[in-house]
């Protein structure tokens, strides 16, 4: 049996953040030997994959500073400080924040987003009953938001042009694709 | 015309590192007022969808130190300063290292990996014509990786299972999922 495990040795902490922290590790190899390793930690986050009764798919539309640019993505959110428990909860929320829509979710995927160094985990929900909520919760003040509500093709095209441009926004399309083609 | 650009006001250094750096910019909200983004920035990566004439999809076993676990994931690898101009070039390179595979190689997407708080952008490839090398290149000192071969069957139980826990990795069994259905 192969050994893997890379045991920590020395952990400094660089930065502690809202959003995530960062440390670096000195840690033994188990081949021998050792190495640094710099790693975020990240609450983890949730989006849905939200498809209207018309079979238009939900987006919205943002500014994303860490690549200066808009991209057109699924709703989404952090998970806030106790929502571990119950992450279905906090993604009903940023739908109903970012859209006005309240759903029943049911998870499809839940994935590193860059396994590499970050342990940023993402739980994709699908939306399926889709109502208009009356008066929906407010978005956050910090976020300017523009929604969208695109076809199956359109979207394609919002890929082509490097519009959409995120894994899950990816992950959530091709979801979709897959239960197209199934159709 | 919505306003969505956030000017950077003030930016603060956190970290410089191997694989990423640390900033927290003061930016300006377009709606006014003032916020501060927690931003990660990285020189971007590589990853291959690769199936053999099998029909076999080869997949790489290591550890993940920013998850403490070890995980089933396609072969990958960071760009290294100067490859930004050859990407394909260091998608070949990992390819051989990690499997001792050579292959040709078509850009299926190129996406953000943590678009929220990280520049990070992956480049996956998908591998045709896969051929041993006779001597292939080693693999970096601080890996150590085991090498599998998974028929799309199994491929859904790693899933299932979590064993396959990463976006990159995800995307790629949908688009070889897609591909099958295609046939």
């Amino acid at each position: 049996m192969m050994k893997f495990e890379e045991k920590t040795i020395k952990r400094t902490e660089i930065f502690k953040g809202h959003i995530f922290d960062v440390v670096v590790d000195d840690v033994a190899l188990p081949r021998g030997g050792e190495a640094k390793r710099e790693l975020i930690f990240h609450k983890g986050a949730v989006c849905v994959l939200a498809v209207t009764p018309e079979d238009k798919l939900i987006l919205v539309k943002q500014y994303r500073k860490a690549i200066e640019q808009t991209s057109y993505e699924i709703p989404a959110g952090k998970l806030e400080v106790g929502e571990n428990a119950d992450p279905k909860a906090a993604a009903l929320r940023e739908l109903e924040e970012e859209t006005g829509y309240t759903a029943e979710l049911e998870l499809l995927y839940d994935f590193y987003t860059a396994i590499g160094f970050c342990n940023e985990k993402i739980k994709l929900y699908k939306a399926t009953n889709l109502v208009k909520v009356e008066n929906p919760r407010p978005m956050d003040e910090d976020e300017t938001l523009e929604l969208y509500q695109v076809s199956f093709d359109e979207a394609q095209d919002l890929v082509k042009s490097g519009d959409i441009c995120d894994a899950k926004t990816l992950l959530a399309l091709q979801y979709w694709a897959l239960e197209r083609q199934k159709r």
